[in-house]
């Protein structure tokens, strides 16, 4: 479970099924770029906690939270995360769609 | 992949933890609760569509798009989720937060 912060703040959602799901290799190299940008975002300012899973039909959600836009620009432009895009976009991903979303109510059990 | 309009339209953010999981008859109950709601909320007007993802070790997180809070209201209050409501904050769940976010824009690839 992520702590934020009482809303408003910013959801990204991004949702996507693997391809290459269940080849080791693939698996292995996506496993490590997924671990890293998740260390990366951790050092952005703004940063709030993010939140994933992913099914055996290699179904995947990952909902990131943010303080601002400006943070979810500067973790958007981030070098390293860019690289890290554009494998996703030709390797890793059958598709994928990424929304923004700022939150307006939250409430959690128990 | 589910396909929702351009934005602005809502999502409902829902992660949580399986109780029970992996205990063969809880997770039959909860995958017959889940399929039947999910059956339910397409009945409802204003319903967009649902992603869900849940990892082995029980973390889920299931986003639903809606097109109105009216819409949210009436799933929100459907009696049969009611129940399942319940059920999940008795039996089904370690814990679960909901977020509810307006979806202001959104991409995807390919």
């Amino acid at each position: 479970m992520t702590s934020t912060p009482a809303p408003p703040y910013l959801a990204v959602i991004f949702t996507n099924r693997r391809a290459g799901w269940g080849e080791s290799d693939v698996d292995a190299a996506y496993g490590a770029a997924a671990q890293r940008m998740e260390e990366l975002a951790r050092t952005i300012p703004g940063y709030l906690g993010i939140e994933s899973a992913r099914s055996d039909d290699g179904v995947g959600i990952t909902v990131s939270y943010w303080e601002t836009e400006d943070a979810i620009a500067e973790w958007r432009g981030h070098p390293e995360h860019l690289d890290v895009q554009a494998s996703g976009r030709a390797d890793w991903y059958e598709w994928c769609e990424l929304r923004v979303a700022p939150v307006e109510r939250a409430a959690s059990f128990p």
